[in-house]
């Protein structure tokens, strides 16, 4: 296994001394996509295939003074075109990363989940957050998830998500994440569901019915990541100040939780669609110049750990 | 109506302003309350009167060398007859803010919610976060509620969880606070019930059945924050951007989101409780000294313009 990547910076190292990947980029037609494009182009060993109306390619290329040594353009005459000739791609192995353009998110999701599109997993679609964690000693890559993509997260569904989180830790080099299931208290509580849950996914740990990591809850925030904020507490827990991915309650949480680390505490991010054949990017209009280039550089560092990146 | 308190430097101004407060503390019998009262009545107005066993609040006080004039002490035998005593004390006038000691949360908010206790105010008890977010022009004092006590919120109890909300930017001056309703987007999804209950907390807000604030939502914390972001999505609303309350989705959303602003942002913080005739806090054991003086001047502050603070 390479070396464990613990920082964004080492991930731009990593993915820059991968095999060259093909990132299939679904109708691109917007500034951010273009520019973005051109900064993965310029620092990673990647091509890009891009599949959408030639003319407006050809136009977003010229603005963003591209390489064309690194480009090939596949002719699509309409949205939805593009999104099948991409999928259709992705199955015959022409990609090792998918990434969303002028695209509409739910449709680009559907179409990949479609059960003829060959790019399936057979597991469940989620989106991982990744933000870089600035710590006294040596900053760390912090996981949260699903804030993107999975609507109703049942017990069920949240073993699942574990997993898929997991295997972008284990791409990562991290062979044993440590996973918070987070609620608003340390305690299980009959009636808040989630702390209920915490407890099944932690004894679905211990009996071995979720595998390669270690799960820890019901853990409020504070004291899955803070270890003066456990200690306070006494909780004894492998997991508590020190968790990987923090699993939130909903995605309402993963959602507003993932956002205030970008908003309100400015740390860096990238994120992950993890569940297909290969790994999806959903590069979002808001997202910043080193977010999308981060995000590249993740898919194409998972795209080289295949077994970790499909469980 | 006195000026706006727009930053927590405005609140401690403001707070030393007001007339003498009683504030009343449920069973001190730890440093940081100790410190914490010692604190607070170097700097602002206020009286203590301390319901506990006198033995231990004496070592308390000489440890934290308070000035006796300014303290009261009240004796009680156990830790069950300091809350009985505390809120009879209450009940009967004595006090102007109730402050939780080393007492049960669970077990204090019982005691004020009790049907005899006389000191309910007919409505939900619930916890509002305040964090002062640094902005480019000007500070603003946001709030984020509940991430502390209301373990089911429904509609019902979220119309009521805005309400208590909209009671302290009232008190703080802000007489037509704007509401964010968070949820993971800004569209309505029947499948993703927060955004459902979004758009009813709107409409009832549109026909006056949720008055003194502007309500809107479904929206996403980067949407309801950031006017960058809610342009880039092309949301109109007088909330959008500019939001002085945060709903959260649920119990679980408001606790990661309020302890992320802390341990990940840096954010300063206050929080109390209301509902009560009288303004409730519950320090954490995790609150830094100064959460813990902005705590009691927002408390003071609220006590000072008993009309807001009690519906």
């Amino acid at each position: 296994m390479d070396a464990r990547v613990e920082s964004f910076d080492d991930l731009l190292r990593a993915a820059s001394g991968v095999a060259r990947k093909r990132v299939l980029v679904v109708n691109p037609a917007n500034t951010e996509t273009f520019r973005g494009i051109a900064e993965a182009a310029g620092s990673l060993p990647a091509s890009f295939l891009l599949v959408g109306n030639p003319g407006a390619i050809r136009d977003g290329l010229e603005t963003a003074s591209l390489d064309p040594s690194q480009i090939e353009i596949f002719d699509a005459a309409s949205k939805g075109r593009a999104v099948e000739l991409s999928i259709a791609m992705a199955r015959d192995g022409m990609a090792d990363v998918l990434m969303k353009g002028s695209v509409d998110t739910v449709t680009l999701m559907r179409a990949v989940l479609h059960e003829a599109s060959g790019v399936r997993a057979g597991g469940l679609l989620s989106d991982i957050f990744v933000f870089e964690y600035p710590r006294r000693e040596r900053n760390r890559l912090v996981m949260i998830t699903d804030g993107g993509i999975t609507a109703v997260q049942d017990l069920k569904t949240k073993v699942e998500l574990i997993r898929n989180a997991v295997t972008v830790a284990h791409a990562l080099g991290n062979a044993e994440p440590r996973v918070a299931v987070l609620s608003s208290t340390e305690f299980v509580q009959p009636a808040l569901q989630s702390t209920v849950e915490a407890a099944a996914l932690s004894k679905m740990n211990e009996r071995g019915q979720i595998t390669g990591c270690i799960v820890d809850g019901p853990l409020a925030l504070d004291n899955a990541i803070s270890p003066a904020a456990a200690a306070e507490k006494g909780i004894r827990s492998p997991v508590a100040g020190q968790a990987d991915i923090l699993l939130a309650s909903s995605i309402e949480s993963a959602n507003a939780l993932a956002k205030s680390t970008t908003y309100f505490a400015g740390y860096r991010l990238a994120h992950v669609v993890v569940g297909a054949k290969i790994p999806v990017l959903i590069p979002s209009r808001a997202d910043s110049g080193d977010a999308r280039l981060l995000s590249v550089a993740l898919g194409m560092y998972m795209a080289e750990h295949p077994r970790a990146s499909v469980r």
